[in-house]
């Protein structure tokens, strides 16, 4: 088995399983009293102070949740409802998972004014445009780090500098999902408030994820109940997904340049091997993570139940929406046509993907696409 | 150990803790295309529709959460919301649990007109007040199956026919996190709409739980976001919590009359070694899992830490409140005074609870209550 769909999931590290494990056996309650409840609120804070140190930021501005979604939305929504006295004027872009962009629509449906920035043809929003956009009722700013079919990194660092005279009451949201683990997140360099990650994206479990605010009083809870992590995210903790996403965290390897290299050594054996492919999204701007191609001429789905039979996993598009016969929003907006759509697999890489794994992927990815070609000619 | 605190929450089973690790070795995505990825959905959906037979209901019906809390303000906040042209006005108890408390709240500093029934000094809601509390503007209802902190059952059996005529919009929601798996959950046969269970309360894993929602046009989901569930609980399905809540649910082995002959046990073994004792809450409308005691002219904080010591496991009220310093909402409004509330402690059972175990730790609990009301006095 090759798996290349590491953007859509991972599979739990070992130490991520353990920590599972134990919070089966440490099962009391983090909130109880006696001394096995402050056990496991201990292990708790444990793994919010490692989520929060790969952030750079203090663990008391962490807060646990169900995940990215969840994450989003409460940045999202809770942002924008908390200051709703300042404006209604929101701003994010058209290639963003569809866990902002709904929450969005929603604000939208609720009067709120949404403007949804265009990337250029390499995927890559530009800050021009967002500074027309941007004015004094902008109270939010929402821009992924790393495009989750793409792997195009957007201009994040520049977004603060650009915005502070323009639109001094707007937040800034970073969906750092797809980066977490590959790129260094950094809201305190880059001036960013809000921050969404996913445990299940970097070898935890699903059902874990995490928000940075940088100011709770900005943001209104999406959940009420009890008074557990200051009431901004209530509910018995998640425990094990918790334990298991702070180990999964203890064990990232952040390796930009080495994921740059598997990126272009995977375009290489591709580009050597297939004719009329053609490549989607900035080699210069991404995270090395994905690689998109459009192999003209078949319908990427056809070849990913024939490489399933060789054991290669690719996406034909972000897992999320695979089950929606909508072509990709993403390389829509990119002005990719339905050729390419049609014929476009992403492949994403984890820390643990190694080059042999590539050039045997690839050879297999151009005999497959080669017969279906063939067929459908 | 005797733990006795199965209403804060529960070891996970062996066949959760299998399920859960299962998940991590069939890591796929639910939503991918491939092979393993649809593996993956249908164990979720198995799960589902072992959740939904378990309540008699379709599986279609049931979506999943990260547990109790969001699945009371899922419905809650949702009902309430999607239906506001119907009215606004809304009824619940005092004696909730905060998850379906600060969502009320959080309804009311919306607009909505909240009124919270009393429970008389047994700790049940009077079926005449609610019929006087509802009207045709009436659009929610929320009434709990089984307090956590009493056991005491709620007539959820008699809320639709005396409300069928005097509020014909309202929708029923039943919060049976401390019932599910005790006392037959029966939606259909209470003629109720909405009913939030949680995992870990029945030796399945934090982080999960569940909504049955009868009619999701009566619904405006909390979370939005890629497709799944349906859109109404979107997300990556937190498939390892959600398999282990189903493996959990075919472990369950609801006896309410075996609850019953535990709790009695335990109260007269009390009775017998304890003077100046006061039970909380009605025995003939008990579930059985729950015992409350008011061991008067001592702190119950100061016994619980005794307790934990020799190995039993108590508690002094609800969890997710025990680290705030207020006075239990639910004995307060019952009329059970200060000094009754100082030394109320919460006794707590699971399946797995033996008959010894209540001798022993009834034995352990009269000695250490002993010593610490001759330092006190």
């Amino acid at each position: 088995m090759i798996y290349l769909d590491n953007a859509a999931t991972t599979k739990p590290c070992e130490a991520a399983v353990d920590a599972m494990i134990k919070s089966a056996e440490c099962f009391a309650n983090p909130s109880s009293l006696y001394g096995i409840g402050l056990d496991a609120e201990k292990r708790i804070e444990k793994s919010r102070q490692t989520v929060a140190r790969a952030m750079g930021v203090d663990a008391k501005s962490v807060y646990f949740t169900s995940g990215g979604t969840e994450s989003n939305n409460l940045i999202i929504r809770g942002a924008a409802e908390a200051r709703n006295k300042l404006g209604k004027r929101l701003i994010t872009t058209k290639i963003e998972h569809p866990s902002v962009l709904e929450p969005f629509k929603r604000l939208e449906s609720d009067g709120y004014d949404v403007t949804y920035l265009s990337p250029d043809k390499d995927g890559r929003i530009s800050i021009d445009e967002l500074k027309s956009a941007a004015d004094k009722e902008t109270t939010l700013i929402s821009v992924m780090h790393v495009n989750n079919e793409t792997g195009v990194i957007q201009p994040i660092d520049e977004i603060r500098a650009a915005v502070k005279d323009i639109a001094p009451n707007a937040l800034i949201h970073c969906d750092c999902v797809q980066s977490f683990g590959k790129l260094p997140v950094t809201p305190k360099k880059w001036s960013v408030d809000l921050i969404s990650v996913s445990a299940h994206k970097i070898h935890g479990f699903k059902g874990s994820g995490a928000a940075y605010i940088a100011d709770t009083r900005r943001i209104r809870p999406l959940i009420a109940g009890g008074g557990q992590q200051g009431g901004i995210r209530p509910g018995t903790e998640n425990a094990g997904g918790i334990t298991a996403f702070g180990a999964a965290v203890d064990n990232m390897r952040p390796d930009a340049e080495r994921m740059k290299r598997l990126r272009l050594l995977m375009k290489d054996e591709l580009a050597r091997r297939l004719e009329n492919i053609k490549f989607n999204g900035s080699d210069e701007y991404n995270s090395g993570s994905v690689l998109n191609v459009s192999i003209l001429g078949l319908r990427a789905e056809i070849l990913l139940h024939s490489l399933e039979m060789r054991g290669v996993y690719v996406s034909t598009g972000a897992a999320c929406s695979t089950h929606k016969p909508e072509p990709s929003h993403v390389l829509t907006a990119m002005g990719i046509g339905a050729k390419g759509i049609d014929g476009a697999i992403r492949m994403s890489f984890s820390q643990n993907t190694t080059e042999e794994e590539l050039i045997e992927a690839a050879r297999i990815i151009a005999e497959e696409a080669d017969k279906i070609r063939r067929i459908m000619r």
